[in-house]
């Protein structure tokens, strides 16, 4: 049981960089993102004050870290060609600089370089100038080359994209078993949660390292849409106890090899009301529309039109509050979205939530999210939660 | 018992950033960075591809959030004069030159607009221009003004930080009861986190609301530092069991009012080798050393300068891997610094980490990180667990 990446995949994805770094014309990346770096070598990491960065010589096909001296052991583990560190920051000399001496010593200062930000964006009290201030060669935006790549995802992706609907799924199923009238939505979440990552780990085995700093790797939650609450699309929290008659939005995923994954269900806590019934059978048309929408070759924006309409067909676009879906699996948002202004082009490989919502202030929230892979033919729904409100109704 | 900020906090932060913003001759500030947005509002938000904005104008001492259509019951709830909305993004019409119209319409396109950063800089899919390609106003550089403001607590800040540390000891306490050979840390930090987050949620009562997205307000953890893997200063996890004669570091906190603190332990499972307790008493004296060093009206630097010189004395300077301590509260690493490059002036009401590591690579590390306030008169450690080797070890 596969729990993470290939050196294959690593391998792969410095010639499909290179090859859409020649018809750009650069030479080399300087990336920044924690996403990004990680993309390029597999080097997952706390991001803090102390900028760390991946440069990618493809002329060398040459990967080299830039961190600080604490996480040069821990870059080791990497799959990279070289470590470059530098003491610590705020430092006297700064990191910026030391960053363009690598460059140079690796004779990229004439080169044209392509980065996903210009200098280091960390914030959490970090400073320092742009890239750009500290190169003579040219800085080139690029953070769409790499983001682009991430879209589509190879057979090895997919694979830790399924693994991790599985664990999502025990979360989810002890989630919705343990949900009971009087208890705390952290209580049940964590019972859920705790239960569930305990599972995959002992499954997994001790191959299996988590990418990410949460406890919990296979995680359910309610994150505050509980009651009325739940019509607030993300709430965080809410205080009160789980009361009989209130509608429920959960959330559930896990994360295997850095991938995850995305599983949102309404529930209802004792016997719906016919409101309830009535605008939970409505978000179910829409979702099941917009499911059925989804085909290689045509625009993300497609998708979200054909829901829009929905919402004002049935005159209930004062309940509408986001778009169809986004796509995701490395993160829990990535681009492309199903969104009217998204013209990107559909293709077999991506994967996306489909998760229309209806938001009725004042009285609740009805969502289902579910992960989509986009298949030569059409789509195929990687969840299968059930989604009928006989399944996901509490009786008290 | 208060778990929040009061309004008078909200009123007396505009007051203050009013101030500043006049010693800037800014007229409005424009804040994107989830941080400071909730600085100037008490509006926490799950940051993704919508951008939010904040706001103020000084002159009218009016803010205004800018948000997403699925936020606005959600800011609603904030302590704020005026929320805009947009519909979605990335929809046909930018949000970004949405938000230009609304700074003209609050009679700003001639002001001088105070930025935290010249656009939004979200990632998660986004993509966008920046702020000043969008308005005609001169736009400035000014992420240093909140991030100063932040560096000194006030006595409302510093109570809830007090009251987080009640709740990160319990967790700390739970972590080290339930540390058994043979238990992978998962197991172990999940169920200390578990029970302390319910002691917390119900002594606090449903006053309590978090303010961040994770399941867990009281939280301990080994974020993989265990064994030889310890040496490793950010490790993220560690798959093995613990074993006897592990050196394992520690990590816990908990989140009241959106104010977090810092307690870090090192601890040892069975009798402590020779080397471990001489390196575990080095660790105790350095940290001792920096603690002694804290009183204001000194620079930031000062305090790290004699502790990087106790290495050299010591000549341990191949185990140094990071500067002394880091400012915190709102976030987990928030400027000033405890290092050489820091020249901030130290003032009572500054709250930072105190926290020299000693890291042998192959063999383990040794750190404590303690909460430090910096009081009139020298520096108060806010955090009281043991210290002690003999109260830190683990017998099997």
């Amino acid at each position: 049981m596969r729990t993470s990446l290939s050196s294959h995949e690593y391998a792969d994805r410095r010639l499909r960089v290179s090859s859409a770094m020649g018809d750009r014309h650069l030479d080399a990346l300087c990336l920044f993102s924690p996403t990004q770096v990680n993309y390029l070598s597999g080097f997952a990491f706390l991001p803090t004050e102390r900028p760390i960065a991946l440069i990618y010589d493809a002329g060398h096909d040459r990967v080299t870290l830039f961190v600080p001296l604490l996480e040069r052991e821990h870059a080791e583990r990497a799959s990279v060609d070289d470590i470059r560190t530098y003491p610590e920051y705020p430092d006297p000399l700064h990191p910026m600089s030391l960053l363009a001496a690598v460059l140079e010593d690796h004779g990229l200062s004439g080169a044209c370089i392509g980065v996903d930000s210009d200098g280091y964006g960390g914030g959490q009290g970090y400073v320092g100038p742009k890239l750009s201030e500290c190169v003579s060669a040219p800085v080139v935006p690029s953070r769409d080359l790499i983001e682009r790549m991430m879209q589509t995802k190879s057979d090895e992706e997919i694979a830790l994209i399924r693994q991790s609907l599985v664990w999502g799924h025990l979360a989810h199923r002890l989630l919705q078993d343990y949900t009971e009238v009087g208890l705390e939505e952290t209580e049940i979440s964590v019972r859920a949660s705790h239960e569930a990552t305990r599972a995959m780990r002992r499954a997994l085995g001790e191959d299996y390292e988590t990418k990410s700093w949460g406890h919990f790797t296979a995680q359910a939650v309610f994150r505050g849409q509980i009651g009325a609450n739940s019509a607030i699309p993300h709430a965080i929290s809410c205080g009160r106890p789980i009361r009989s008659g209130d509608v429920l939005i959960t959330g559930a995923f896990s994360e295997v090899g850095g991938y995850i994954s995305e599983l949102e269900r309404t529930m209802v806590l004792g016997e719906p009301s016919p409101r309830q019934r009535q605008l939970f059978e409505l978000m179910v048309e829409v979702q099941d529309l917009a499911l059925g929408a989804i085909r290689p070759g045509i625009p993300c924006s497609d998708v979200d039109r054909v829901v829009r309409a929905f919402y004002e067909n049935r005159e209930i676009t004062a309940f509408w509050r986001h778009h169809t879906g986004h796509g995701l699996g490395y993160g829990f948002h990535e681009s492309p979205f199903f969104d009217i202004g998204d013209s990107t082009i559909l293709r077999a490989g991506m994967v996306l939530s489909v998760e229309p919502g209806i938001y009725v202030p004042g009285f609740g929230g009805f969502r289902h999210a579910d992960t989509v892979l986009v298949t030569d033919t059409g789509a195929e729904v990687l969840s299968w939660y059930p989604r009928d409100l006989e399944s996901l109704t509490i009786r008290t």
